[in-house]
């Protein structure tokens, strides 16, 4: 790697802590859950409600639903993006993601909530980030962030 | 590696073609789209629900929103899980996640079509395997295939 090479590289990164990007995004693998607590509409939504109120996150919309023979799908939309949630109880396994954006809120919280909550003895977190669109790294303002924020409909 | 933990790895190889899963998570970025789709809110949410229809799932739910300055976030709750978006107009970019689950419905269809609908001239996708928990690799029933399938609420 030349140093031209090593240099760029080093402009990408924010002294080791990764790159700037608009968006994080936790894939949340929540295995060996309460299996009784995954099976309850009531329950998911407020447990996925409670962690987007725990990260701090505006909410903007919520939909819940359940499905036969079981298992539970669920969509939290908030100002900073959105949660969601897809169970499996027959498995004891739920998929959940917490995509954020701007500084405010911490997704890393709500996972630990949710992890608890659920009662997951085998949970997994995989960090991607969304939206990394500017090579010199600059950190990129986010809507949510900006003063004039508000929601249109 | 010895040959017991080869013999391991292959079972959980179907074919070379990946493992099984209860669910296909395909992270979405549209890069260097047309801007003025990605701020008007009817477009968002119009080619959103189709590309759930183009890929032959049945949508439970839509919920799209506007914000100040700018920006669309908008989810599509399907029978098969989820579509989601968050456009940043101002970049030209937009996340989109595309999670499935089943045999059914083609989530590379509607992700094809996302791209041609929102001009994305930079696009990639990264697929991931939601719900890996068995390593035996038994091919796992999902919910949504069971003959029995119906929403509840």
């Amino acid at each position: 790697m030349s140093l031209r090479d090593r240099l760029s590289l080093q402009s990408l990164l924010k002294g080791g802590c990764g790159l700037h990007a608009l968006g994080t995004h936790l894939l949340i693998e929540l295995r060996d859950c309460n299996r009784s607590a995954l099976k309850d509409l009531k329950i998911v939504e407020e447990v996925m409600v409670s962690a987007a109120r725990y990260a701090k996150a505006t909410i903007v919309d919520v939909s819940f639903h359940e499905f036969n023979p079981f298992g539970i799908s669920g969509m939290v939309v908030i100002a900073e993006s959105h949660l969601s949630i897809h169970t499996w109880p027959e498995y004891g396994y739920a998929a959940v993601d917490i995509f954020t954006c701007g500084d405010v809120i911490k997704p890393e919280d709500a996972a630990q909530y949710l992890i608890e909550r659920f009662g997951s003895r085998n949970p997994s977190i995989v960090e991607m980030k969304r939206g990394i669109i500017s090579c010199s790294n600059e950190k990129l303002p986010h809507k949510v962030c900006d003063v004039g924020f508000q929601m249109v409909s």
